[in-house]
């Protein structure tokens, strides 16, 4: 696609000297998800790696869990007045058996529980829709190993040095490897495609492995890690209330602020502490 | 409500050496915004002036423009199995004669296009929306004083300096006064709760002033901004090429990557060019 980034006039005003100079953005364009020819989601997406974005969503969803539960991924053509393809709408074919909620998806999804709707409702419809467990994965990772992941995702961001503005994902081996990076404008896009490519790859789920992110960890991306079968999930920032939840009812190991050789673990430092904890 | 932060007992590791020791996090819950007792949209959000988020998403889908628009706003009792209050579902009702868009709201938005999904179909679904123009707006602001509203968010972000995890909205006036900041885990749930709070003060359309984001600029900030009739944004990152394309063609000024006396003017660089341009 090649879209990844758009090159763009900007003033730039600097001491309250301005001058015109060429800049580079990060490509945003929405892209329509469909499943079996019905439209189920938008979301506004950095181009590429569309069909690992669309099945990693699923994964999330908890709709899809293997490469045999998708039959098919294809762009709509048709999709303008006069019948050009935008490239922006990916239809998913699902195998006999596999099947949507019955309640609108995505930012609905927490409302099909039964309960009220809380951060408890929330976790609940997790727990529902997960099909693997995360708490009994052996993964054990030295403090030391995950604190060079930050600088190991940084160095094989291309993009990011020259935008700013994209969110990075970074699926590793236990022994620090990078077995996959994703950007994308938005945090949760990253992350689904990594997912997605590992789903259509035939990894899920992914033991034994660490996801980093680039910025803060909320409720929605460990929710994405544990229905991928992800043991650690580790942000650069913060996490959210909620995300510490959903990870310590899990079993997740969660990791936030790791910068530098400092990191705040919120759950699950067993994973973590090969030397003694105080 | 009191839950904007959480505390948590949390692992700490520096420099290999392991202590506990309580945290703060940034409360995270799901919460239902209903319209005349139909679930429109599920979000996830810090707890607090829910009633200004669910009010300012409505303005941001171009739903309502008016503090009359809005007939009233509750809380729905009996959201759980024993008919308790979570408070975490709001109900608005509308007043005669304004009505939801046919197609289902928020990220199904972009789909109400005629045309093909893509990034023009998005800048002509805003165009259709919006009820007020930004295009005329006489703001007028110096690169010294924009340059300093950073800061002044930041001073008044209580809560960002135990939690790092809140992102910021704060709208001021022409000459740098704040008008009204808001935190939120989401950074699109903050500038909802800024716009609904000026809904229900009959502020709207927010002319001549400015509107400052913690993070990056979307397109989906672009649009809060236009449809709340906000003339300048400007955000601490980086804005995405749809948030570029959405400001140009509405008439809006964004600035980004605003930091110390720096900052890139992407359009409407006539408001902020009291000196000479080279």
């Amino acid at each position: 696609m090649g879209r990844v980034t758009v090159r763009r006039r900007v003033l730039r005003i600097r001491d309250a000297v301005p001058s015109h100079r060429p800049d580079t953005l990060a490509a945003e364009e929405p892209m329509e998800i469909r499943v079996g020819g019905r439209p189920l989601t938008v979301t506004m997406r950095t181009p590429g790696d569309d069909f690992d974005l669309a099945t990693g969503f699923l994964v999330g969803e908890g709709v899809v869990h293997a490469a045999g539960d998708v039959t098919g991924i294809r762009y709509c053509a048709g999709a303008t007045a006069d019948g050009g393809n935008t490239y922006n709408v990916v239809d998913v074919g699902l195998a006999p058996g596999v099947s949507l909620p019955t309640a609108s998806l995505e930012r609905n999804f927490y409302t099909t529980s039964s309960c009220g709707l809380c951060g408890k409702a929330s976790l609940d419809a997790v727990r529902m829709a997960r099909r693997w467990s995360v708490a009994e994965d052996p993964l054990s990772v030295a403090p030391q190993l995950l604190a060079a992941l930050p600088e190991r995702l940084r160095a094989a961001q291309r993009v990011f040095d020259s935008t700013g503005a994209l969110h990075a994902a970074g699926l590793f081996t236990a022994d620090g490897e990078l077995l996959c990076l994703r950007e994308d404008v938005g945090r949760h896009n990253a992350v689904d495609k990594v997912v997605g490519h590992a789903l259509r790859s035939g990894l899920l789920p992914l033991r034994n492995t660490v996801l980093l992110v680039s910025g803060r960890a909320s409720f929605e991306l460990v929710q994405k890690a544990v229905l991928a079968g992800i043991p650690l999930l580790a942000a650069v920032s913060a996490p959210s209330s909620l995300a510490v939840d959903l990870a310590a009812e899990s079993g997740l190991t969660l990791v936030g602020f790791l910068r530098g050789t400092s990191m705040n673990v919120y759950s699950g430092a067993e994973r973590l502490a090969p030397q003694p904890v105080g």
